[in-house]
């Protein structure tokens, strides 16, 4: 299992960095996944007062700190997004797009998403609606997909599930330049909800409604008890202890997805006593 | 009641100094007390590279870093000690020194003391035992007093106990000059254990033995529990939960005294959600 590695840490945000720079003091084999500007809550931010050692600092600016820190340390991300995780008994597997990936413990650091889920989102997950368009695509061959965007990263999506569909719809919720191909429609409008019987059949948008046999609303990320099955949530986060250890043994999480507040030194923080926990978790296990 | 502060904060290593430039930020009257040097675990570290941010810091480096940070936002530091804060109701009265304070909440940042208590310190704690020379001064008149020094500021309260005491010794457990009357007796020995009857009538060091009614054991920081009568305790730690709210309403601890990791950015962390939570509880009782 040459493979394997000791601790994956899902997100690139203060909470995710901290892990892994703790992680790796520590010596272990880590794999951070996440994106090459870390966090967009990070490079918004136009003026961060409250991350103690620097005052007044831009989000973009500590953005560059923590570049110089971790490659200092030689710690590298690895810019694909994290679909599913598998608790396997002694180990976690992950799947990321077309690859997969082994650890022995995992770190949730997925921020938290502010959109709410649309009307019907949430009732017909698994019947049509689903979190990775590129995972589900051989389900929807010669079928009908929409796909509503919150990033760019979306649009690869896109382009990849109209090779099979019959057809695909993309709803941007961003302006910008979209890189779509020309088969791909776009729908300039806003989606308000999802309807179906056994399974969707339309999505309707504020203007127009779309017959559909799938909708993926794909965000920065992926709710935390899809991206992980058997995941206990409280209030709207994932439930931890002081420890930071959720109800799957050697899965722990921290930052915005664990509550609030909202910050980044509080998510560092929990970051930091994640991965120390992780640590002792292996450790202990090898002794 | 003009002078009572909205947060008294105890505490000025990185767990302190986050709760001030949160409360801070969320416009609370706050005092702050510590010292100048801020910490010695954070002045002495010879490098550090787990603060997300700064990769390689010295630990004297990192202090000029907070030291900027907390001059920014114009927030002082109170270079007393505190002996004792008590529960009032809705509000707290701490004792320093001479000084009285009130506030309407309070934050426990005091870091952990890893000297280990002499044997019979405990069991004789009020009965000769105690953590402030200068509070118990009165009790000692024409007594003899032993005051065991951790660092520099033990010295001024051996003076000042000489003054109304029979006799005073006084053990430095440091090196260094000591600044102590002439009429202080310096004991340059090993303490190991308190003995006595009903009270304190001994201080059994390596080379000699010395009749003493009280024993005073100053270190860095008062015991939690003695510092607040009433506080909960769980193994060795100030028992907090997710919120860094302690046993008693309006007194929330973070840092090392609440438990391990002991780090750095888990207690700058842990600061802010304990100077979140008391602004949230002020602005709730506002309301
Ligand atoms: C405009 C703005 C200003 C702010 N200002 C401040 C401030 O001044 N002070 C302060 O303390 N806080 C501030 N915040 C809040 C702060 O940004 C967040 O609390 C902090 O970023 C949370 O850190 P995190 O590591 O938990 O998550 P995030 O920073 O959200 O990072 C999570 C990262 O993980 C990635 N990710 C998620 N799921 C996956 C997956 N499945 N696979 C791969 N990658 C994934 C995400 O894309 C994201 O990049 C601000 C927020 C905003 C939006
Ligand atoms: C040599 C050394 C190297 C270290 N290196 C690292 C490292 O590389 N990375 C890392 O993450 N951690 C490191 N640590 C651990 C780190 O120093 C602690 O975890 C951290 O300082 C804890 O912060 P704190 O704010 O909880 O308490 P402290 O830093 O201990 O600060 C508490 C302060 O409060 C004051 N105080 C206490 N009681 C009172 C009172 N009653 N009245 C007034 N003031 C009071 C104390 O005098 C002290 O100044 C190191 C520690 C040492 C000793």
């Amino acid at each position: 299992m040459s493979n394997r590695y000791d601790i994956a840490i899902i997100g690139s945000g203060p909470a995710g960095l901290s892990a892994a720079i703790n992680a790796k003091i520590r010596n272990k084999k880590i794999i951070v996944f996440g994106n090459e500007q870390f966090s967009n809550k990070l490079i918004k931010a136009p003026r961060i007062d409250n991350y103690l050692g620097f005052h007044g600092i831009k989000g973009q600016e500590l953005k560059e700190q923590f570049a110089n820190h971790i490659k200092a340390m030689d710690i590298k991300i690895n810019f694909e997004r994290v679909n599913n995780v598998y608790a396997m008994g002694d180990y976690f597997a992950l799947m990321a797009g077309d690859n997969n990936y082994e650890a022995k413990t995992v770190i949730l650091a997925t921020g938290i998403e502010f959109t709410r889920p649309l009307k019907g989102e949430e009732e017909f997950l698994g019947r049509g609606v689903g979190y990775c368009a590129t995972c589900d695509a051989p389900l929807y061959r010669n079928k009908v997909v929409s796909i509503i965007g919150y990033n760019k990263e979306a649009e690869e999506e896109a382009n990849f599930v109209s090779e099979l569909a019959a057809k695909v719809y993309y709803v941007p919720m961003y302006n910008g330049v979209y890189n779509i191909k020309s088969t791909v429609e776009l729908v300039k409008d806003t989606p308000l909800e999802v309807i179906g019987d056994l399974r969707v059949r339309k999505l309707v948008l504020k203007n127009r409604e779309i017959e559909t046999d799938g909708v993926f609303p794909l965000k920065d990320s992926v709710p935390p008890s899809q991206l992980v099955p058997g995941l206990e949530m409280e209030d709207g986060h994932i439930k931890v202890d002081r420890h930071m250890q959720t109800n799957i043994p050697g899965c722990f999480a921290c930052g915005d997805c664990v509550g609030r507040p909202y910050a980044y030194m509080k998510s560092a923080g929990e970051g930091q006593v994640a991965a120390l926990r992780a640590v002792n978790l292996l450790d202990n296990r090898t002794k």
